[in-house]
């Protein structure tokens, strides 16, 4: 599975070195020895993190703010600083991806990721200056492009970075779905029909009611996502290595956090206690939370779409889903709901992969968590599904669903349900009674409670109009 | 929630040592300082250890195999074996577990509760030989009744074996249910009607077919336990501290071994490698996700039972489960599958205490896991509930549920799905464009094809008669 | 499990009725036919609703605030009223807990928890007003206690109340550990130690650092822990069955309310949509997702102390837990870190906890969540365990922790993590270099430092200083 | 993310059609309109299925005996069947991968990829017979390539083969690592170290012992994952859509698992109860479960890796780990132990898989479970990634380790566990009052036996040789 970093005609290489000796590079690869090691190190998934643009776009951001920190205060030369700044513009612009090889799970804590970006943004920057890639001497990955910086504060700022854009993704992704349900529910608000309880009938509401409380669902699950996002935009850069600061200029957290605030557009702030930020992944732990909730109810409104239009014929058969593609190799024109169906599947990998973190964050130990790849990978993962499930649901199944108005309506009339409505008037007893009887004798509700002389044919008819049964009303006349 | 070990009336104490220093203990307890001081450092849940009877017996089993044992290669005098022995049997036969007072969640690898039950044992033993309680010099806790023993090979082996127990009361309830459902099988042999695929209509079957199923899972699910607790036979005990058998005679661990097979009636096999087998908490891990894959199945199974009695008037209708309680409050006459939906719960439970286990054994560290009494914990609820639903299921439940007979053959005989066995004879094109119109037009399936002239009335009844829809056979005739 | 409901010399009995005929109930029960049937049908776990006084307690008070509320609409006579609020302020007061002994884990979405409350309720009321308990025609548990109510807004919003009452008894322990870490957080100011990414030695920080962060994370999960009780402010009572508040009195969910907030002190408010809110296990998911958060940091603390703490001789030996019992059955004067491994086991069995709330959550259908009972039971286990983890973890461990302060210096003085300080004195390659010539050699840094004519024996003195070690500070006169 | 199916420059196009209409597909696209429909409905991961060759080969396999079970039982004309025979080769041999395009997560129960893997064999059988792609009257994707089968029956076949293949491919992978260990363990056989329980010191071992464990683990984890493997031996090809065999030839289902099971050279067996084997995922389950146990003790594994590895001067420092790479972009020297925390991180995600596997799972209804394509794709994923896990840490880090043999010595020699083994000599009151004063005073262990005149020189000699301490043996002269 290992990516093959150089084609055989291409013979042309150069040479780096670490504390482990000397490599032949790649001569036109803008990564170095550090990436070409770490890609042999870990052949594991076969996905490099280029898979991520937002993250590799995030790595530039932070390269960027730290040279222009650097630069401010006067720790890195002007025309470095330009040059490393000009790189970073060019990577957050979409070019160079393909540079970052190393694979989404790899040992480290990040640090090849991080190594793969300074030895990516050197080389761009050593090509601008005019130099040959691996010039170090004129720009060094580690010495100018991660000057005052640690793959520990760099890796973290970075992925809080990246999920914050991918979260933007999905809340305007949820957004869509959540305006697709409230579209459904000003089209349905009229539609009587039973509500349920543990799968038995329980009493009258609207089918407008029942999507509405989709979208609801899913506004209040924007909120605690956006809370969400809120934790992850305390930032740990300048803390270096273990959050002490070492080697960074007193001013120089402020500095760059500022300057990453400006290119980002996100509202960073430093962390209180660096040490702290340093070695915590809870807010990682916090956000993959809120990602399975909302997995969960999304997983939960995908049952209930697929329960609601169960059928043609033997299911609850109250709502049409659109035909999307044939349902089966063998039953000619059966149509499945494999909309809801995926959306189901991305919920339970997106629970999955809070486990994932959740282990992760666990284990981390002491002053780091060196496990932050995969959980960058598992929340990169979910938010991006999510995404794409939300906007596959609103585009491929809800906008065209339809009410079955009829089967509705007639359930509602021989529904024994409705004699919770009578409650009020004829008590729990003599309720339960007549609900026993329409069972048995088939006999409804309505004419039951006549026969037994409990109410007027006028009673009945008000308590049971449509007006009165899916809110709340005033029961004028109960008996108390 | 820590429990009060003294009663305010009972105010004789009597003194004990340990290398803290010394504290009063009630004078009529049976355990001792060790047990004390846990009781006071882990006022966790409130649940001591004697709520598992299981554990209890299976410590004193150890307890008297090991005495047995050392008395065989006398390095125990016959006197001392003879009285540990004795209290061992009482404790097995049910007495003084009242005296296991620790709490079920505990630091330090079960080390309290093998200090427990060396403490119970030894004043038990003291007392059959005419001493008073806490006379140590004359039998000693650890020096005799923990003789050649270790926490570390004591409690994963009594833990072994109180599961093996466990999962015995576990195996003979899931037989019943199984049995349960095997019976409504057989009741239901004949009864025709849809079989369902992704909630929609699929082909025909019997409600035996479903039935039996359900038997059929079980007894599967029956099987892989069965093989689950072949693995935790494999006992540690002769290991001591760290497997390495320090200060154990040569001879003990297949001494004692024999000894407590002999006692349990369980087929006990000395682990090849004591070193690995006393960090090794693999079996547990197995056996805990055997009892997930029960839950799972059990979940399904429990999802089905609801779905298909969803109704009475707006659900599938198909069966009947018995009434057990009303189901609401508010709502008159409803009534609710509240056994399968306990059973769900359990299910649900049992998921969760498998993470606690795989969380548990993941975070075991060199040569033993700490984590054990977790694992106890979680796994001995996961056994006795599980237990506790198969029983309810079977006897409050499937025992009486009814099929609606005339409900479901109405639903055969209207269904789209009896296109599919038109297939061979008419083609998966023609049959989808059958298909097609029936939906639009409500026209039966059988009508449709005769209509077109695809096949004869008499073939028709060949191909659609009942006997041949519910299992393969040979489509005589049939184009290819 | 089932547990005796009549003690054998208590034969008087008296008989109650409801949809599946009679049954004699002990005639001392406070209780009646539908709790008696309930603890028939789930025999599950031996421990009953009792277990939790929060959650009686809560039902009380949503039992009483929803008489005052149908008293102040007229739709309760006062005299009834009154006795219904009597018996619920008896209740509260800890009295008939007893009387709650429905199984934790149960069928039917707290029905059974929630007629168990009714018929307590009820036939207290009845003898506050002269009547034998039993004669419901007085006073009904139905169509009294329970007017304008169903289980499915009564049930989540008394669990919603007992979780705050939880969650503030967690918030308080949280807060005595964060005082605990604080207060060693002072003491260890000055220690300086070597900080470890990775396990592998990293740079210098203080001891101080080390335990002001795990009291920093403590306060980060109060707030998170604040900012979930904040979701479960919002409650369903008046939506009834299904939300659509049938039967209930439009000013009835309202004046309910205001009585609950003014009964509990807590500022509740009545969900935007009652539907939705009906349905929607978000805020439990939410809150349990935060104690995996909290669960997952503790657990991490603590695998710190254990890893700090590890020896005597062959460990880390860095700080020194308070010994609290006698480590082994079989190693003399082993002590082992009980009180941590314990808050490990906590932790863990809160995170399988979270995947139980997951399950039960995404199996909601429809109009509700059948499932609330065990995700009930399992967040108030949570809430309680992490508690009483917490309080442990700060009395029996942290209060009592002490530095070996020799050990921390000498290591500091032989760490070749200093050279990371000189990176930007001497640069990353040179630095890298003596790193390795330090490591095979054994020659210390500053040693070879100075060997090599790279910095003075000033220089030298200067940047290796203490003060400057574990803070960000300016590298005067460092390259660039 | 979704795939381009058409380059810019190919307008060649042909029509095809299904149920919802007409549409275009690329001309030269072996795939058809159902795999057209699929990829837009499904643009979720942007992954195809044929990044799991195993599992395009192991549908090629189904394809092609059922393809000779229908020519036996002369349900497909010779020609026919020889046409989809050899398409069916070339695709085992690796062809026409890129023409399985649909999405690894998708709606569906695996239609979608079976109605692939149709039209894929069909047209390329079209061509060999001389005809044109999408002339499907002369060899139709549903009706003769898929003749007799259902995607209920091929998919979770085709899957069950492919994750054969992948585990042998484990069960290799483990081997590999297996015997580094061993190999290890024989090469430190001689050198005596402390073990430790709960991080404490402990007892003496030798590091063999140590390695030993780890080789035995993974042994003991190979047997698991060949039973586990055992279980997916067992087929429901011939059930049809839901088991009953449904336009199946009686003789299909037998004929058809010859044919394949000597295509495979796998063991194939038909189920017993069809009906319940295509509802049934409790073999994924089972696997997942032995896959979970596997990662929990790789994990482990690669926590005491680390732990013993840490250092250089302030961790334990008993093993060198190989330097793979430089270790930190900001520390000079710092090599950190990154191949054993990328297996971590694989075995995280492989816990994460594992849950997601539990719930799909137990989301099956009725007569299938529709979630099995992320069942497969998380398996798979975990099958190869914990291959890839293995061979790494094999080949990147056990094979190049090496012991601190002086260390080791040193810390044996000062430790105060060797008390341990003068218990039975002593007695543990006594012991326990030398380990006392020896961790207080810093006196040896030794020193004091001597100065308390318990025990002569030779004895102590006796005692503390090592070859008595790290196995039984029996302490001749122990008092008792």
């Amino acid at each position: 599975m290992q990516p093959a970093l150089q084609s055989p005609n291409s013979p042309a290489m150069r040479v780096e070195h670490d504390l482990l000796g000397e490599r032949e590079v790649p001569a036109d690869a803008y990564y170095g020895i550090h990436t070409l090691r770490a890609v042999e190190n870990f052949p594991i998934t076969g996905t490099r993190v280029s898979v991520y643009p937002e993250l590799v776009a995030a790595l530039a951001c932070v390269k960027q703010a730290a040279a222009m920190a650097n630069r401010d205060l006067e720790l890195l030369a002007d025309g470095k600083a330009a040059a490393i700044v000009a790189a970073c513009e060019e990577i957050r612009a979409g070019r160079l991806h393909e540079q970052f090889v190393v694979d989404v799970i790899q040992g480290g804590a990040g640090t090849s990721t991080n190594m793969n970006a300074n030895e990516v943004v050197a080389n761009r920057a050593l090509e601008l200056l005019g130099h040959a890639k691996g010039e170090y001497p004129a720009l060094h990955p580690l010495e100018d492009v991660n000057a005052g910086q640690s793959t520990n504060d760099v890796y973290p700022t970075a992925v809080k970075i990246a999920l914050w854009f991918a979260a933007q993704g999905l809340l305007a992704a949820m957004a869509v779905l959540r305006d697709a349900f409230a579209d459904k529910a000003a089209e349905f608000a009229d539609v009587l029909k039973m509500g349920r309880t543990q799968l038995q009938d329980a009493v009258p509401m609207t089918l407008g009611q029942e999507f509405a409380a989709f979208a609801v669902m899913l506004e209040e699950d924007r909120s605690r996502l956006d809370e969400a996002c809120a934790l992850i935009r305390e930032i740990n850069l300048g803390g270096t290595a273990i959050g002490t600061g070492l080697n960074a200029h007193p001013a120089y957290a402020a500095t760059a956090c500022a300057h990453l605030g400006a290119i980002t557009g996100i509202p960073l702030e430093v962390a209180g206690d660096l040490v702290e930020a340093t070695q915590d992944a809870g807010a990682f732990v916090q956000l993959s939370g809120v990602l399975k909730r909302i997995a969960v109810k999304l997983s939960k409104t995908c049952n209930d779409l697929r329960l609601l239009s169960s059928g043609p014929r033997t299911g609850l058969g109250e709502i049409n889903l659109p035909a999307v593609q044939a349902g089966s190799s063998i039953m000619p024109g059966k149509v499945n709901p494999v909309v809801p169906e995926v959306v189901n599947q991305i919920a339970f990998e997106v629970i999955g992969n809070d486990l994932t973190v959740t282990f992760a964050a666990e284990a981390g130990q002491l002053q780091l968590n060196a496990f932050e790849p995969i959980i960058a990978h598992s929340l990169l993962k979910s938010l991006t599904h999510l995404r794409a499930g939300c906007l596959t649901l609103a585009e491929r199944c809800v906008t065209g669903i339809t009410a079955n108005r009829d089967h509705l309506a007639h359930l509602v009339g021989r529904s024994i349900g409705l004699v919770t409505a009578l409650n009020p008037h004829i008590g729990y007893e003599n309720a339960t009674s007549i609900a026993q009887e329409a069972l048995t004798t088939g006999v409804s509700v309505h004419d039951l409670v006549l026969a037994r002389g409990l109410l007027t044919q006028a009673q009945l008819g008000e308590i049971l109009h449509p007006d009165n049964l899916a809110r709340p009303h005033s029961a004028a006349g109960a008996r108390h």
